[in-house]
């Protein structure tokens, strides 16, 4: 295949992705239809077929393409110059805005919370709270987060109450909350995590949270 | 209608809800059938339909039963002898326990997550919330809870690090260490909602808590 053809294949395939994302987003797994994701996207059912075997196979591409662009929000935010406490919450602001304006993200998270069951996902929250522990293990080493408590306990605390914000958040207010809801959740946790002698931090990492939403 | 048809109408009614609840549980809402729910209940579908008219009426039978449920814990443990502090721990470990032995409860939870996008829910974590949030209050007139945190905020992360706990524990492990992962979320929020002169009391809920769960 000439490179031409290969890039206009890709360019084919992203567009049907995100096409479907955007069908996953307001109908939900059960309620697409690959007739709807052909419509929305302006292409056939042979070129659709040619990309993804099935709706299965569309909802992974949809959660592999969420799935990178949130690894590149954690690669970047952590090869900034912060430390690795202002990292975790800037990574977790930074991931919750996104929900609000990628709909890749959007539709990947419904899809996360409705294929929670079927025990066929990824293992994405595995990945972030490894990753979020890891961030933790740091910001002990740093002297921002207490020595007492297990780096594997925050970091699962983090992700799961960041997955329960987002849902709750969707049901009762349409996510218009969500920003202020992870604020808060922050207000809560930094409280107990950074000992006495580094509280002086708390202030501007809420600070500068509060601006950035303004 | 005589009572006894009277009571064994109502006795149909909750097996028909307690077999729906065991096949959305299993199979989710949208895999659930009203033929393997009549299967399940060994009814007849005239039967079903004299109680339920759809499979919608079903599982908002089966949350509201859940609700009840819900609520009933609640009272029981707000009228102990306990602290509010003691309470808002104990209700949130009991109700992860009955996720694992009360097929009503798992149904509903995974109905609750599921329809979640529907925007037809019942408020139930907005009632779950406010109960929490009054509590919290009760803990902070009691010196317990630091005065300086915002009751709603402390409720709106119990109940939201709830329910993405219970989702995460239902990825990663098929909620095998629910009960721990809850455990866990307390030690790290007791850590700064507790003030200073109360901090003898954390020792007391985090191993009577182990102890129970045991």
């Amino acid at each position: 295949m000439r490179e031409v053809q290969q890039e206009r294949a890709f360019a084919t395939r992203q567009h049907i992705i995100e096409s479907a994302a955007a069908v996953f987003d307001t109908a939900g797994f059960a309620g697409a239809s690959l007739g709807r994701i052909i419509e929305r996207a302006g292409t056939t059912r042979g070129a659709l077929h040619f990309h993804f075997p099935a709706k299965e196979a569309l909802a992974r591409a949809v959660l592999n393409e969420h799935n990178s662009r949130m690894s590149a929000v954690v690669e970047e935010i952590t090869r900034s110059d912060g430390c690795a406490l202002e990292q975790i919450v800037a990574i977790s602001k930074t991931t919750a805005r996104m929900i609000d304006k990628d709909v890749i993200v959007r539709a990947g998270t419904r899809l996360l919370m409705e294929l929670t069951y079927t025990g066929e996902l990824p293992v994405a929250y595995r990945m972030w709270i490894d990753a979020c522990e890891n961030m933790v293990r740091k910001a002990i080493e740093d002297g921002d987060i207490v020595p007492t408590i297990s780096p594997d306990a925050v970091a699962y605390l983090v992700i799961s109450g960041l997955a329960g914000i987002q849902m709750v958040s969707s049901v009762l207010t349409g996510r218009s909350d969500l920003d202020q809801r992870v604020d808060e959740m922050w207000e809560v946790l930094l409280l107990g995590l950074v000992p006495a002698d580094r509280r002086w931090k708390v202030a501007d990492l809420l600070n500068s949270a509060a601006g950035e939403r303004a």
